[in-house]
């Protein structure tokens, strides 16, 4: 595919980012707004997220049926998240359709209603879904270990907490949305079937006089850290632990993702050839990287029988701890391979596309074609990778464990 | 995008499926056998699961490790699945390393090594994976029903029973990969850049000579149905009920996916709207079609709190039941530019496609192109909608509950 990037910084802060591809019918867009769960008010964690639902009850000229009815009957397909520092309205559609689509997204972010009767349900999802994490145990370490790994709030659970949660009020939450859907820092990406000076010109009228608020950003504080568990009457031992790893952008940031690919990047990784393959101790074993502005880390889960639990642990600390010592050009070699056909797959999709153009210009304020990426990653060795390691060692895990007991976690110190 | 559709059926039962796609670099494979967990010998359910993991053990000329390495080294991200009839590989790749790919995979099928110390860590696998639906009780809920809804064995949990997998014997696995994985009833479906003669020389001279073997299928028996309960300490009720649907290729398909739509398939759907929205009942509430050859059913999943599961039950079924008198012309077209729009975007997607040619081939014995599909959704009418739900009416539901307690389910009797 031919990349046809644009870039439009409007005068106001926002971002307008365009891929036009060809041969695709579809249009996808990816828009943030700096609105995130790292933003919500100390007393009320959660409020990211009560505010993403009520959004969606009524904006502009529509009610919650109208505005339900109208996104549907343009066949889009959309899915909001609150992230840390961000919100992300992702939504994909036909070409035809995106700048329809557009107009409503505007009216959400811009002119929600946020009436009082349609809070107390918006409140009660956020509720049900922090609840229903304590019937999904993996997915619950997950969370709360990016919570206790990264600078707080900045790991933030978007759920919040009870507490958050039943201190919001319609009032206060109104005043967050005025405060932190602002254009300074908002990315719009496009990605597909578009006609951007048109679309352009539709920002422009949509977006051109949204009034420019610059609330304070949250002052990262310490993370707790260290090693927590937490003790349920599950059946299986669910193990999260996180160390420090290079952060988008940096000059050891290619290195890291090869790293990554080494140690969980497919079925010959040592990961899962080593605690999954060889000795069956484990059926999900993996680690991911992840990255937020300045901060970033390596990620591992486990989730295994409690009897095995802590020869997991070992195994799996001693293959992150083994990639120290080097890797074989073998390796190398087959974790480029693995990245660049995930690039060329990933860029014939229009919805990958526009998440990566948001997410490259707000990690580096530009964007990357294909043959930078794969040159960056081809150009990547084995010496590299042990100078990130050295720069980022395993070692000061945050570790979380779920389960009836805690793990043996004498590995840690020797 | 154009459609060019190959079709070649080989002389032992094997079909081979294509679909050339312009301007993409990737192609994808859907390689199905029919060597599904309704296969499984009755009294060692999970056959077909240990059978997955352990052909993955070495095939051919190659090791575990070699065969690990050689796929990773082809960028292939690769995937394997146990349905009911069928079980699944599926691999994408650039075009250009789909041969090489291929002949791992025909290794892998056809010359497994199956050695006996490889055995043990993939049972353990499969006994980890059975282990964990504890603690995921919403995909317990979801594969429980689904067991015992749809005639026995077809309906069947691919990771078995404790006792199944206890009596698998490496002897016994050996003879049961040999019985079915079989050339007839197999369907290797290839999309995206691709090279139809030169694929089909490759199939000729992997697969032609593959020994046909024809097992016996399972005879279904009456499925358990009726209202099951499973206790367990969770947060949340985890509410499944299911009913009898039109199969693919019967005369009210399309209308059964239309009903699907207006049930669940957006925001401004009946079950989102009435249940999640106005009352902010549960987090997560949808209906999903599915389809096995003979056999179909509508699947609705509900996860609330102990004290809202009644009236989230009796709201469910009440809206499962109100489809029945009648839905509204606006509905209707809103459920066609959704199925068509979605139909659009999965045509862009390599993987998509190679699912839905190896799909559409098992299901109606050949290829639908996008201008049937939409034509077919297009003359779906509010009246062929209640002439299915007629022939298919919201009764007779199975249910499951998986929660501390039942919930009261006198709506049923109403």
């Amino acid at each position: 595919m031919s990349e046809r990037f644009f870039v439009r910084e409007m005068a106001h802060g926002m971002t307008l980012l365009g891929q036009q591809m060809d041969q695709v019918s579809s249009a996808a867009m990816t828009l943030v707004v700096p609105a995130g769960c790292a933003h919500d008010p100390p007393d009320m964690a959660g409020a990211g997220s009560i505010a993403c639902e009520w959004c969606l009850r009524g904006a502009g000229e529509r009610t919650t049926r109208q505005l339900n009815d109208a996104l549907d009957a343009l066949g889009c397909q959309h899915h909001e998240s609150v992230r840390s520092e961000q919100v992300v309205f992702s939504a994909a559609q036909l070409g035809r359709n995106l700048a329809a689509v557009l107009e409503i997204v505007a009216d959400i972010l811009r002119r929600p209603r946020l009436e009082e009767e349609t809070f107390g349900p918006s409140r009660a999802l956020v509720e049900q879904d922090l609840a229903s994490l304590e019937d999904e145990p993996a997915r619950k370490c997950s969370l709360l270990l990016r919570e206790r790994f990264y600078p707080s709030p900045l790991g933030r659970c978007a759920y919040g907490t009870p507490e958050g949660l039943a201190a919001a009020t319609p009032q206060r939450l109104r005043e967050h949305v005025a405060e932190h859907f602002t254009p300074a820092g908002s990315i719009l990406a496009v990605a597909g079937n578009l006609d951007w000076p048109a679309l352009g010109d539709l920002a422009d009228r949509l977006f051109g006089d949204w009034p420019i608020r610059r609330p304070a950003a949250p002052v990262p504080q310490p993370p707790a850290a260290g090693v927590t568990h937490l003790p349920k009457d599950s059946a299986q031992v669910h193990i999260g632990l996180a160390h420090a790893a290079a952060p988008i952008g940096h000059e050891h940031y290619y290195a890291a993702r090869v790293a990554e690919m080494v140690l969980s990047g497919g079925a010959a990784a040592r990961l899962h050839t080593e605690v999954r393959e060889k000795r069956g101790l484990v059926y999900h074993v993996a680690s991911h990287y992840h990255s937020l502005k300045r901060h970033a880390g390596m990620f591992t889960y486990a989730g295994t029988r409690p009897d095995l639990a802590r020869q997991t642990f070992e195994m799996t600390v001693a293959e992150i701890r083994r990639l120290g010592e080097g890797v074989t050009d073998e390796e190398i070699v087959r974790a480029r391979t693995q990245l660049k056909a995930a690039l060329v797959m990933q860029g014939e999709s229009t919805s990958a596309r526009a998440n990566a153009l948001a997410s490259d210009f707000y990690h580096l304020g530009r964007l990357r074609g294909l043959d930078e990426l794969s040159g960056a990653v081809d150009s990547v060795t084995a010496e590299d990778v042990l100078d990130c390691l050295r720069a980022f060692p395993a070692q000061d895990f945050t570790v979380l464990v779920i389960g009836p007991e805690s793990v043996d976690m004498g590995v840690l110190e020797a």
